[in-house]
Formats: structure tokens, sequence, C-alpha cells
């Protein structure tokens, strides 16, 4: 089977996002790499949910994930019959795809696909699971050169021996951009921002970097106006969870302030992704609130008095007049020409 | 012996910031409290040094432990001649003083006062030590008794019912605050940024505000835009480990970005202090780099690939631009006009 993720740092490795295989999923637990190597076993596609609502996988992982955990509902479901084994599959459909809300449009286009070819494998009496499991594959091998379109166009972007500035982890377009890089020989140093409370910024976008031999720094989440008062960085980009049609992004909150700032210093922000038809502006856009507990505790230890609360929207809205350019497979559109992008036809993407 | 902290915090109790008592100096570990209570034990000048610059204590904490090491000094050299014992000490007040560049004035006025009460006793032939620990305990309550000022100047700014974001800890302006709300039973909730890479704000500040009965909430550093673009913040306050005579704040890194954010969003931010006569402009102020391997561990597990580098600027300075102004003893003052504050006569203040 065709493969699209050769050259991609550790993390990027297929088998590394979520891997089906005889009756279990397996996903890498970003939760505590590369601290540790450990990868949590789903032997349902109910623990796939879990996972997700967990954040043992983020940001682009969960499309990976809702696949295989299709995969594997349809190896829970082998014994049931026609009519049971679709109701089962269309429950696990709607669960995966709802796992988080705010991305839900996304995963839905992963699940309902699956949930189709399985329907039309039980009808034609053929095992849906490997079905389900190589059309997960072509959808990440899909996303994957898509990206790397992306990347392409980013790398033009960044000044050679150039600073760029990382918010959260935007997976995919990290190991394009690394590609990119690598293939033209283009020299840059990176910043990563922490991103708090779950250190994506730090432990993953970091990794890839310093993996492949790029110098890299992290710094803690209120260092970004100083050192950009420091002239120190270049570049801001960053994934979205969401592009709207107006150009704003919805991304893991702390984007906000980082585009504001880069702002106020005359640094670009380039948001690098797909965007999202149809989300037409902010109201189109419900932002998950996850659990309180999370800004109060790290690797499990509680660091507050017990009557203090925390506060935790996943992520913010960043007004189009913080983003400097949307930088898509298409090339790049400035957020009030963004429109454009979608009179161009578009391939299938999740 | 009188004594200012009646009704203060946990925290602000003198035993609990730093305390000589029979040839030891115990400081309060200001790294782990809450989730632990547990003092660091110097039995010698060079164990408080060390204990400034490992963070034990920070904020105006150092102010206390640099009194307290002095008296320590003057206990280990009790048996030495008179001119030996004076060398010992001067040698005590330039590395006590000097133990964190960015604050080394304030704390020599601290140290050089107990230098010359020791030289005095000394050569009257009278203890030294209890001299010592007497005038760093005046010291405290000189300190404690005109930030209560400052608290009764800053509470006239916080709206009823109004909502405070406070950054970092600003240690006795916290205390005195706070008995400032309760004494005129005024009811405030209170958002504090965590503050990494130590997170003086979810584990100082917020015990404070929440062991008086306060509404106390956490965020994490990446999440100011999200709540002052959501209207949910009335002030912005600090404390500041420098204030320029022009008005500019040189402060825990993160205020800077705070201070910005709070500009675009029209929301306030008050500055807390006494100003720093002779700090006229940026060019007076050194600022600290801390040991870059702060930033990449968390409650004492490093969590990033081992070829990740770190950066921990430990103050950044913020322009008086966007500082709303001033609150001292004396006041308040637009920073235009805080050179006023010094054609009044200023009492001691260290």
């Amino acid at each position: 089977m065709n493969r699209e993720d050769q050259g991609m740092p550790f993390l990027l490795k297929y088998e590394n996002v979520a891997w089906y295989e005889n009756g279990i999923v397996k996903i890498l637990d970003r939760r505590v790499y590369p601290k540790e190597i450990k990868y949590v076993e789903c032997y349902s596609y109910k623990d796939v949910v879990l996972a997700i609502q967990n954040l043992v996988t983020q940001s682009a992982g969960p499309y990976t994930a809702v696949g295989m955990g299709m995969a594997l509902a349809a190896y829970e479901s082998r014994n049931m019959k026609g009519e049971d084994r679709i109701k089962y599959l269309e429950k696990a459909c709607e669960e995966l795809k709802n796992s988080r809300v705010t991305t839900a449009s996304r995963y839905g286009k992963i699940t309902d696909r699956c949930l189709k070819i399985a329907k039309t494998s039980i009808i034609n009496n053929v095992d849906p699971i490997s079905a389900i499991v190589e059309d997960t594959i072509n959808s990440l091998n899909r996303r994957y050169s898509t990206m790397q379109k992306v990347g392409d166009n980013l790398v033009k972007l960044i000044p050679e021996n150039g600073t760029l500035l990382t918010q959260c982890y935007g997976e995919t377009i990290i190991g394009a951009l690394i590609r990119a890089l690598k293939s033209r020989n283009k020299k840059i140093k990176v910043i990563c921002a922490e991103t708090r409370p779950f250190l994506q910024g730090a432990r993953l976008t970091a990794s890839c970097f310093a993996e492949e031999g790029f110098d890299t720094t992290v710094i803690t989440d209120n260092m970004v106006a100083d050192i950009l008062s420091k002239g120190l960085i270049d570049v801001f980009t960053s994934a979205a969870d969401t592009i709207l049609e107006d150009g704003s992004v919805v991304n893991k909150v702390g984007t906000l302030q980082i585009a504001l700032l880069c702002d106020n210093y005359n640094v670009p922000y380039y948001v690098t992704g797909i965007p999202d038809k149809g989300k037409k502006s902010r109201e189109d856009i419900k932002i998950e609130m996850r659990n309180p507990e999370d800004v109060l505790v790290f690797n499990g230890v509680k660091h507050v008095n017990e009557k203090v609360k925390g506060y935790y929207p996943s992520f913010d809205y960043t007004d189009s007049k913080f983003v400097k350019c949307i930088v898509t497979d298409k090339g790049f559109f400035v957020p009030n020409e963004l429109k454009k992008y979608f009179e161009q036809s578009t391939e299938e993407f999740y």
C-alpha cells in the first residue's frame, strides 16, 4: 500500500498516529511524549472516543483515530447480523464524530465515509474492516500530500536563517514544512511557545524540529512579547482547527494573543491549512470548554490551593485583521480574498 | 516587638517569609507551596544566597531573607576577632546584596544598613545578631505599613464585584489589598495568570485570595487575550521589580504582554509599588537571564527532547505607554507625572 509518511518525524509516522491491527487500535500517547513513548491500546471504539476526549491524541491525530475507530467498531460487531451490525456502526459513527465538538464536522467527513464503506461491504458480504482501514490510510495519504503543498508554500515565506515562532502542534504541516526545508537545504531557527496546559509546543512541535536537526528553543507562553520586542522573530505560524471563510481563525487557546502581539510588533502571522467551506463567521463556531482541573494539575500533581478554580477554553478566536495571509494547498490568500479559494475546484481532503 | 502582619495570609506571616533563630534562617519554600509546606533551613549566609538564587523565596521575600542572612553571618562569625568579623560581614553583605542582579540595589539598602548596625554593635561590644534581627523586622514592618497605604489606594480603583487580573506574586501588596478589601467588605473576583515557569500566580497569589474567601480562578498564561476579548476583566494589576522614573516597569516576564493586551482591550493596568529614584530609563536596568533548563522542566520533570534548548529572561520591560497609572503610598501618578512622587519627602522603605 502506498504511504506518504516517508521522511516524516517520529510523531507523524502512521503507526505513531493511530493504527488498527487485530482488533486493537493503538494510539501514541501524546500527553507524555517525548518523556515516555507509550501507546494507549483501545479494544472498543468507545475507548477511542475516550482517548480523543482525554487528549491522548490531538490536532490531526483524531482524524486517523476516528477512522481506525470505525474499523475497530466493525471488528467488534463482526458476529452481529446485517441490520444490527449496521446499527452498531451507525452508533459508533455518531459517537466518534462527536468526540470533540469544535471539530465534529471534520471528524464526520471521515466517519461518515467509513460508515458508507462498511454498509456497502456488508451488503456485498465482504469484510468491512480492511476496507475501512484502507480508506483511513488513503485519507492519511491525501492529507499528507495536500499538506505537503501547504508546506511547500509556507517555506517560501520564511527567510533563510530566519526565526519561526510556533504555537501548539500543527501536526502534518510541521512534518511537511520540515520536509520542504530539508529538500531545499534551507536553515531556519525555531522558537516554540510551550502551549500550556498540555505543552504540545514544548513536547511535540519542538521534538519534531529538534529531531530533524533544527536549532530549536522553547519559551513559556508569557515570553512571547518579550522576544518580539527584542526583534527575535521573523514569522509566526500556526495551523488552525477552523479557518473561517472570512479568514479568521479558531485554534488552540493562545493563538489570539500571539497573533495580536505579532501585529503590534509587525511580525506576520501566517495560518496554514485548508479553509472550512460553510463556516462563515464566528457564530458558526462552538468553542469547546475543557475540564478546568486540567489547568490546575500537571503530571498528575495538583499545584494550587483546593479552593482555587480553573478555566479552560480549548480554542480561541483570532479575528482576520491579525492574519497576514492564509497559506493553503492552492497558494496564499489574504483574508478578504479567501473566498477565491472556494472558486477553484477542491479535492477531497479528509 | 511590634508586628505589622496581623490579618495577612499564611504566606505573608513573618515566620513564613524568612526567619532567623538560634543560628538558622528558615525560609518557606515557595517553589512547592501550597502542595507542600516546607522550609529550607540555612546554616550559613551562603545558603541564604543560594536559596535566593534558586527561588526558594522571590518577590519581596529576599528583602527579609538578606537581612536575616546578615544576622546569620553575625552568628557564624561570633568567635572571630573584631576586624576579621567585620571583614566576614562585609563579604556576606556583598554576596547577599548581589544574589540577584536586577534587584541588587534594593537588597543593598537592607544589607548595607545591617552591616552598619553590626559594625556599631561590634565597636560598642554588644551583640550584633539581635540588633540585625530587630532592624530586619523593623524593615518588614515599614514595608508592610507603607504597602498598606498602596493597597488602600489600589482598592479604590477596583469596582465593586469587579474582576481583577494578576500576574506573578506581588507579595506584600497582595496581602495589603486583601486587608483593604476585607476591612471595606468589598467583594471582587480574581483571575490569576499562572506565571510559568514557577507558577507563582497559580500557587502563591491564588492561594492568598482563595484562603481569604475570594472567588479565585487560575488561567494559563496563554488565555489572557481570550478572557480580555470576552470582557471578563476590569482591572489588571502587578507589582514591579523596578518602577522607573519615567513610569515604565520591570517585572516578572509576562507583564509586558499582559499590559500590551490590556491596552488593546481598554483594560487599565495599574502597577503598584514604590518608584525607584535614580532609575531613569531602560538603560539603567540589567535584566537577569535565568537557567534555561527551568523552562524545560515542570514539577521537577523534564518534558522535552534532549536537543531542545530553553530561554529564560527573568523579567521584561513594559513601556510606560501601557501603564495607566502607578499606585503608590502617596497616591496615584500617571507615568509622565511620576517625577512629582520624588518631590514629596520619602520615608525609608527598605
